[in-house]
């Protein structure tokens, strides 16, 4: 801990991102975007980008597991002046969608997280900026910013709506980066912190590892420090599991962020969580929220897929923490059912990266065009005016 | 509401029909029906008729849940004198069946709804006109009438069967139009009125979208005022959920009918009804009947199939109104089920279309006809010679 | 009844029979056979004889209903000296297999069901002849007769095992006819009658009426009167229904055969039965047997898997009476399955008809020391050296 | 028994292994082995070696069920200087694999047995060596133990890691040959006896038998006297049965190996029990463990999964007895499944067979480095630092 923290070169200036592309006329839903992107990356990257551990069997438990839940609609209810706005740490925001924080978005194009934040905050999405960012935080910050200020309402009569713009970070060996991080993001304008904790080692990345993909020259984790060449461990215990850190750990970042003295006060969310035992302690250390999340199947697999771990934990802290959730949502069906299983908002990761490989922003903006879309119909043909209307007396269940 | 209502063209004479088309002799159930359909419709025709919402699960599940429950059946019942008469609002009907409302049939064949009326009559079978007729709905009730006069027993010691002609509605935008079509229907012989409650909004229609469907000039909703064009509103909130119908707006509309002074008096049943609650209600606001329907998986997507939803609510308002079911009836053995698990009739709808695509009325009739014999087989097979022999009992219960 | 019964034109001479086919080397289970018979048969001979109801989705569910419970095997047995003996209405069989009624198996091979009896007879398997067989039951009895003379044990030490030969029956139109159906039967030899109670009207047989199929001119049910042309009847219930046999009809045939002046006195049993309720009722009546069958899933598609309906009937008659089943069986693992679930014995259908397809009497043989020896396996691989020792014990119960 | 034992002949000298083969870089998980495997061995050895009983659903269902166990992974646990030892029958394991017993190694690779030895000794893996093996024991136990002092710990201070080296058995016809074979693996160096209990008979090995398999001329059962031809047996009762062991031959043997008086003193574990009486019963003849196994689903076709049977052993005779499973294991988490459901230990069989036949004893070594990674992996994902954590509180249990 004595080392010094990692010291950021200055930044380049705000690069000019591409002209927007249309997106084609037949592409109408996110399995049309993901088809699509399919044709605009190799094998290597999409392996990298959109594969999941081992035989990917949390990747498709994650989308069966929302499509297997049956809505039971309610009719002719009231449904006029209806809208999708809710309270999340303290802000009101359009809708209950967030861009789920993922690595090198400059693998799917070369505009990156610059067109995934531009098109987020066109939509009124919140974004959250992976701490294995292939641009400059303080860039995507500026452009998050930039459309905020562009779309802000004209008069004061209309509710004061807020895009987020959260980081997310793993905890770095050495504390002192942490924190170095941390206060950077926190300068830039973020808002809150996303600490992922499933992550401990990698995942068992077959599909990766088959077609030998490894970084290419122009794209790197641009916001942390180069990665310092150590001898092969013999195994995890003795490699990366010597860095892994702890409830310990966490209580120690958080109490530090609580003190009066520090100028840190970013809300913390705890991304990963699969048990409601460890979503009570997330509560009990000071964490704002946490995110029922398996890593988007990347980690674990045969790791239960998040619709069946979120009610267990809605119930047990959502009374006192925001819960997000992530994994496999590809329709506003799915999202409607993750709200009625106790979700306060939900996070969208792949779609966006598939928008974004095939169209750029304009790819992205239309996938989370659609869903907001598909989540509005989904609430009127459930009957549902509001998010608050969203009970899990939605979903049916059957009685064997 | 102080606007005039639409008021309606002067009719045309009653088109001719087309001759009769054989039906092939490899053509033995409905499925055979789908199949030649499919080979007669362009994709964006067949996209919008025949097409579900979004990943047209529910459009699977309907059809999937009926074939997955097993029937137990008795043996050495007695069946001579056997038939599949039922009494339904007040008058005997000689089976079971309905054709449910569906839009514009002239995308399907040139005749239409006329075809499809006259099938329907010529095997006894009720039929539900679409507000969204492609013909005139009085032509409708005249192929109706004629073929019930042709039909007419030749002697009174025949049970007096009568062949429904029900008008399926949506709340129009303005009252005033709403009752207009109501006596209009009324006027031409119509007996019920099907209030569609399970479409405040338009479902994801993807498959429909990704064809880029539009209306052919040459057909349309005859019998509607022409839509008046008006900007793009930002969402389903602001937009058609403006005129989006309430429980109030049932109660203010059935209270009319209930009137002395009015002149009308038709019996009004629920479409889309999908929850033991909303079928109370129902009851309460003084419904006919309801009708179990998913809208055949068109709207929402995950919505539950009908074959789950319909025993709670049988249970709940069965003795108290008629109860219909309809969504992916494929098979006599299907209508057999429904009837087990509560339903007094039930609706029939892409099958009729797959009979009109191919071969017109005649196609209609022996769809209708396959579904009739195949009844008739699956009560004496399970040992029921009437209806009401007809219980629950015969759906095998697994005890795991 | 005051009509003649139906007068037998005098037998032909017992024909000779094809010589023996031999099966080919990579033959080697149920399943082999029927992809060879199905190279072997037209597509419309398939479609009758092989074919199901509807979908055949019973077809299906019968075998996956047996393949679907799991073993659970006991070690360390003792096994010296196990057998597969039973008794069976008064008689010691050598195994616990009969050969179930089928009709015009001349379809399948031009010795029919002669090449069928005697390759059951060598195998010490049961024939169940059908009332619908195409070679005259006399010549059946006699190829039976001649095989119990040439495999009799040569001397006295020997457990006396019995070759059981019974007679199909579906009660005719005219009482009479019936009775002299009996009559013949029993001076032929039969030793059992096997009442068919689950047809009162054919099934929906798709597959065969889109094939055309009709028997052809050399094929016939030579046992019974020629059909008397009559008007085809507007429905079902005026057609055969008229016909069809009530619980009275059993009971006064079953009174006829006990009274002591009859000489007809042939145990009867009652195939087609699926509720434990009627099980009851054949019991009451004086059945000696029911057979637990849906007709193989050719007459109404979706009745459950006899594997399902088996135990409770076991349950409430396996005390009383002889309760056998049929149905899907592939494996001697599922004839173990079903000795397990409560059965006495089983009959086998299909399988047979496939080895006589495309190998006549030597591919039936063929097809019962397949599945004889894999039922030895199965006994020895569980822990049972006898019947007796097959327990529901051998099923796993899975707690979820 | 007064027969004289069999005597074995002279052995050879250790034959040369053949040069290590790399493994190709696409290879990294074990169903990549599986798949390289496949294309190189011929049809025949394939059935043989990888094949299963009947229609091998139970080859199926094992690896199913593993795979259908969802985990609930607990994160920020403390993970540093976690490892994967165990103790088993009183040594310290490097982990808790152990290559299963399986026949005639040589018809994957020539070096057979060898180089599988000495692939599971190079990864400090357990190795189980067939009583069919196709090389001489006392060279397995040569090479093994020379891998040993090749990897032994330069200093004191590393915990003294052991790897196991156990012989499988079958009851010998002659009692004396059982205790010959005994003696000459104990005089190998073997450390424990695995009797097999589970094959009284051959399972119905279609596969093997369609193609035709037999043994070739260089590969036989080396250790074994040769097989005495005798008369072919009418069925499985008066053949291979009268030989069957039952639980009285097994007290009877390990009475002999307990009394004092004996040189035998190796520990005794029962492999192929699928039942917890049967476990219960192994422990009270003074069985030092069961392994739980279907033969890998190649006697009992439709036997259940070993993953269903495991619990309720483990439950049963945990406490008392090592309890270890085989089939189906193919993933590091399938590994911790096992373990998180009470297993000790696990066996790994085809897998080992696979990177044998397309790459000798470097193949084998990959395979179990692979897993050992899975498994480090699955521990750190699920919060496990040792073995002693792995609790069933890890398998999701859905409440329906």
């Amino acid at each position: 801990m004595s080392q010094r923290p990692y010291a950021h070169p200055p930044l380049s200036p705000l690069p000019t991102l591409a002209p927007l592309t249309p997106v084609a006329p037949d592409i109408v839903s996110l399995r049309d975007h993901e088809r699509e992107a399919r044709q605009h990356l190799d094998e290597a990257r999409w392996a990298y980008l959109c594969g999941g551990a081992a035989d990917e069997r949390t990747v498709t438990d994650n989308q069966r597991a929302w499509q297997e839940l049956r809505l039971q609609p309610r009719v002719l209810q009231h449904l006029r002046q209806g809208h999708t706005r809710l309270e999340l740490l303290g802000r009101t925001l359009a809708h209950p969608l967030l861009v789920a924080p993922m690595a090198y978005q400059r693998l799917a194009h070369p505009d990156g997280e610059l067109a995934m934040a531009l098109a987020a905050a066109a939509q009124q999405t919140g974004l959250i900026l992976s701490t294995q960012a292939s641009v400059y935080l303080e860039h995507v910050a500026a452009v998050v910013q930039q459309m905020r200020d562009d779309t802000a309402p004209a008069s004061a009569s209309t509710p004061s709506i807020h895009t987020p713009l959260w980081f997310q970070l793993y905890m770095q060996p050495r504390w002192d980066d942490t924190l170095a991080l941390i206060d950077r993001a926190q300068a830039a304008g973020f808002e809150a912190l996303v600490l992922t904790v499933d992550a401990p080692v990698q995942g068992v990345r077959d599909r990766e590892r088959r077609t030998g993909f490894t970084l290419p020259l122009d794209v790197a984790a641009v916001n942390l420090p180069p990665p310092t060449p150590s001898p092969e461990p013999p195994n995890a215990w003795t490699g990366v599991l010597r860095h892994a850190p702890t409830w310990q750990d966490i209580a120690d970042l958080l109490r530090q962020l609580e003190q009066p003295s520090t100028h840190r006060r970013l809300p913390v969310l705890l991304k990963g969580i699969l048990h409601p035992d460890d979503a009570r302690r997330a509560r009990d250390v000071g964490a704002a929220g946490v995110i029922v999340s398996n890593h988007g199947g990347r980690t674990l697999d045969t790791a239960l897929p998040t619709a069946w771990a979120l009610p267990a934990i809605a119930q047990a802290v959502g009374a006192d923490l925001a819960v997000l959730v992530d994994g496999g949502l590809r329709r506003g069906t799915d999202v409607f059912k993750a709200l009625a299983l106790g979700a306060d908002a939900v996070l969208i990761g792949r779609p966006c990266l598939h928008g974004l490989a095939h169209a750029g922003a304009a790819g992205v903006a239309h996938v989370l065009r659609l869903l907001r879309d598909e989540l509005d119909a989904a609430m009127a043909l459930c009957g549902c005016a509001t998010l608050a209307d969203i009970h899990i007396d939605r979903i049916f269940q059957k009685i064997e």
